[in-house]
């Protein structure tokens, strides 16, 4: 299995917490999303990723697979231990709703490509650019920590005592926001479930600073 | 069941279509994104959906869900016929991975509170406005069109004879295109399998025109 990958890439930083979590070997390609205006953009990895963005994922018989979120749920269906939507239909739909809160509505508006266009095409200063960063990561992960308050199934982690798909996206999204100095106060069950998890070996291994082409 | 729809919302399109696919009865309610301010800031109905966004639907025995991509996979799994998602684990990735293009890379980028905060917030022009949701809109349909292209699932719709979820997600997307005059040239395969969607009554039903809180 390959993955390519960028260090610092959040969608990236899922699937490896993923792939970890399901203890399943794979090798790191590492795509530099800044140097030499981006590796994402040559035409060889477009070719495997039209959209030319990280992750993405090849299976051991060479399948390509793009986003993180089928990406992950491909995973869960093929290697289904330990399982990253466990429970009922319902139990299942609460945690894909609590990923993609985050995957659609905080990490798209904070891209690199996003904050390129803000600037380069819009002319928008560093602080304004800083300030709609913020806004979206504050905002939406204040909702975030409102859906978790609010449901009985908060655990250790967000859906019960184990780590789930849910997990494998805030914790890369809390890692942004802390890079970006975002005020996390008032979102104590999102930084109390991002400790838990840091403190799992998998979710470790997975962090930026710990992969091959980390700067 | 219930849906907290907004007519031109996108994302309630996307679960109208796959309420109609599988021939479930369900009442809409409409939630006016402009009116007011925006109905969906309310605090009655923050607490259905602390996001604030459209849609949010409500089971038979009274759970709610969010998140439009969670409610159609949960159908998914609580009324598997038609399946949204068919075939095996890796033609469930690929129809997941479409759909996720749209609803992670194109439409969280052009939401109404997103075009809002560029003219409000950074006194971005008009004319600068259109031109943003017509660059994500375009160049994501171009990667969805490449995709398509080179895949040979594709068929009368976006993975085989049948609609999937990356259908349900097309069509709204497509709508939104068309509304803010993008040029889609050159993407004949979304606009054909579009045009095979809105051939069925599922579709049409679904379309922001005929519902009950079209303007």
């Amino acid at each position: 299995m390959k993955l390519y990958s960028f260090f610092r890439s959040s969608a990236s930083y899922r699937v490896r917490i993923a792939l970890n979590l399901k203890g399943l070997d794979y090798d790191v390609i590492p795509v530099h999303l800044v140097k030499g205006g981006g590796e994402q953009l040559s035409e060889s990895y477009r070719k495997l990723n039209p959209n030319a963005l990280v992750p993405t994922f090849i299976d051991d018989a060479g399948a390509v697979l793009t986003q993180s979120l089928a990406i992950m749920e491909y995973l869960d269906e093929v290697h289904p231990e330990p399982l990253l939507l466990p429970g009922s239909a319902l139990d299942r739909a609460h945690i894909r709703s609590l990923a993609l809160q985050i995957a659609c509505d905080i990490h798209p508006l904070n891209n690199l490509r996003i904050l390129r266009y803000l600037t380069r095409d819009l002319k928008v200063s560093e602080d304004d650019k800083n300030a709609w960063y913020r806004h979206w990561c504050v905002s939406g992960l204040a909702a975030l920590e409102a859906t978790l308050v609010a449901d009985s199934r908060t655990g250790t982690f967000c859906a019960g005592e184990k780590p789930t798909l849910a997990d494998c996206c805030l914790v890369p999204q809390v890692a942004n926001a802390q890079r970006f100095d975002c005020d996390l106060t008032g979102m104590a069950t999102v930084m109390r479930i991002h400790t838990a998890c840091l403190d799992l070996d998998a979710f470790a291994r997975a962090a930026p600073a710990n992969q091959p082409d980390a700067e």
